[in-house]
């Protein structure tokens, strides 16, 4: 496309608006508006006009002004107060007058109705080439007339972690795409999950878009999704989907969500349970006479031959109170790991105290080993009142196992 | 200072150690190789020379590899085939052949004891121009030797999530600087913890740099850090420091750490314990006949409103059940949240399932309100066989009592 044909056809350019659901209300809370231009009988995104840096920034702007001018217009048609706009703006662009015009075209509109609490703006400046502390001081005043502010392609190549944390934004948006891979990497599941949690602590809501099929709605409302946009769900359109439009249909799928979800947490509910009986009447057997760990860590190691490859003792600082026995083809002693100190890894001291006061073992998250790689769970007993057991399941167990993994 | 100087004096080039330390053994664990320059009494870093990209590449390369020369030999006169040196590379310069010489540089010294499995690669790569697939290939070549990698500046600018999740580091290496500001973000803190969390989930080992102060050190040891760099425990040095030289010391500090940590966590179970019956007592007296949840809420606001500034109520599938309860210099009621859905959340879900199968109230981590962007906890309790009860406790009431933020 021509820049010049959008340009001298500025009257054929329209907004486009595609649904962002939430999961509390299982209905629209929202709109982004996308760029479209009628050629014909076609519609054709504007897509590749305002990310081709090599059309003068005047001709973007101009045209970036135009929709958002006919949007916001619609947008105060729909007189629903609590309903949010997505818009969206390149940082480069936006810096050329300080961020002036487009927060003035927006306080414009307050007198027709605007609230400017309903205003997402969402900010590309993976390619920004300002200075970036005075692009987070604008969104900072931006933020003080309630404007929220989303960061985009969270999870992707420009998610720089320090831009989260200094902006602390409203919302992130994390793109779905490397989902549709038949395999992505694991690491992809850990980064996402890693950037839920982050969310959850600074307070962030987490908008996943490009959902186009169903199990990466799962795969999102999984992982601390509260918005979602996609095909999946909603087509960029002409006109603004009715709000409830979908209710009935994502009340379905998250019910299903949440039944698949109760039912993997009752199932190792129930292992928990059977595990700690199953070490608990071991040692019931085992004679407690003798103080030597090792002999009792070789038997257990014959009792969980099944099921672990590495099994050790610490006291409650994490002082390790045994050798390691570990699974190598055949059981291997490891003595170089006696009086090492496990207290610096996440969660360690936690579920010291935790066993400690409920006197009882319990099963951890799956991680990957930091020896071997390979993803595991551990569980942890209270052997007695100084003394910790942990005992590391193995892939192929959990594998083996029904939602174990 | 000319790089022609550097060149022309190669001799007085020399390679300095900077020791690293583990926590699982509070010893050295490795050395980092930097360059230096014997320049009349003084020794100079040579860290402007290798990062100044107006130097012709091969110069760089000759004084690197002219490092690395002695570094191996003098590495390997250590005898000690457990200790790992990190050596540095800039991604740029390894690239230029490949990874070709650096590689052989390392196999010339098998034959006379080195072990690739000693060696790690720190690599800088934010500033990488070439392909960073071809990159990525090459290092996961270099693991095939048992050589570990190594990523710098995470939670830097140049920290993208999804190169950590691609490469999946052996060791991640997070710089503590911005830790030195009186005051940094809080969520600088909340993006390590994530970054933690990830390298637990991937396996990697986290190394914190710049360690200069001992509260640097304690906040590293408690968000996930195995091992520590910084001139708080070694300055970089001509000669290898000796392995336990600090080992007295640094059991001292992390016992330190240990107890400190073990009485907050006590302080937190005592807590939950407490709020718990105070809860229940409540309850008791409380009609149980009335099943209007709305009243229920008001006289718990009352009952706690020394300490919580939300109460609401939801079924096991996280449907809420009551409309929120919710302090605003006085308390209001917000029907608008009755039937929202909060399963999406991260830890809902585990957390109904806890209560079920325990039967027990527990308090939640800290984590930012994401109405009010404050730290908060959430006290959560079984209120009957179905429904469960949450009770938001203030920034305000945390900051007073002991050992809750």
């Amino acid at each position: 496309m021509d820049p010049l044909d959008v340009l001298t056809n500025l009257e054929k350019v329209i907004p486009y608006y595609q649904a962002i659901f939430s999961a509390d209300e299982q209905r629209v809370i929202g709109y982004e508006v996308l760029g479209r231009i009628q050629i014909e009988n076609d519609v054709e995104s504007l897509g590749s006009f305002f990310h081709d840096e090599n059309i003068p920034d005047e001709y973007r702007i101009e045209v970036d002004d135009y929709i958002l001018h006919n949007a916001l217009k619609e947008f105060l048609s729909l007189m629903d107060s609590e309903i949010l706009l997505f818009i969206n703006r390149d940082a480069n662009l936006l810096m050329l007058d300080h961020g002036e015009s487009f927060l003035q075209a927006l306080l414009d509109q307050q007198i027709n109705g605007l609230k400017l609490t309903q205003i997402v703006l969402e900010i590309t400046e993976h390619n920004f080439q300002g200075d970036t502390e005075q692009l987070y001081h604008l969104l900072t005043y931006y933020r003080t007339y309630g404007i929220k502010i989303a960061i985009d392609n969270i999870g992707k190549a420009s998610s720089n972690l320090d831009r989260i944390g200094l902006l602390s934004p409203d919302i992130l948006k994390i793109d779905l795409q490397p989902l549709r891979l038949t395999s992505p990497l694991q690491s992809y599941y850990d980064v996402l999950y890693s950037i839920s949690l982050l969310a959850r602590k600074i307070g962030a809501t987490l908008l996943y878009e490009d959902v186009e099929v169903n199990f990466q709605l799962q795969y999102a409302w999984k992982n601390g999704g509260r918005y979602y946009q996609g095909y999946f769900l909603d087509k960029p359109k002409r006109e603004f989907l009715q709000r409830d439009d979908s209710k009935e249909r994502l009340k379905r799928e998250f019910q299903t969500f949440i039944s698949t979800e109760k039912k993997k947490l009752e199932t190792i509910y129930k292992f928990t349970e059977q595990f700690h009986k199953r070490i608990q009447q071991f040692l019931m057997k085992y004679d407690k006479q003798d103080e030597q760990y090792e002999l009792l860590l070789n038997q257990l190691s014959n009792e969980l031959d099944d099921c672990c490859f590495r099994i050790y003792i610490c006291d409650e600082d994490g002082f390790q109170q045994s050798v390691n026995i570990f699974k190598k083809d055949t059981w291997i002693v490891q003595p170089q790991y006696y009086m090492k100190n496990w207290s610096w890894r996440p969660y360690f001291l936690a579920n010291i105290i935790k066993m400690r006061f409920e006197k009882k073992g319990f099963l951890s998250d799956v991680y990957s080993d930091i020896e071997t790689g390979e993803l595991i769970r551990t569980f942890s007993y209270p052997l007695n009142n100084i003394h910790y057991l942990f005992v590391d399941l193995s892939y192929e167990y959990l594998f083996e196992e029904e939602g174990l993994l």
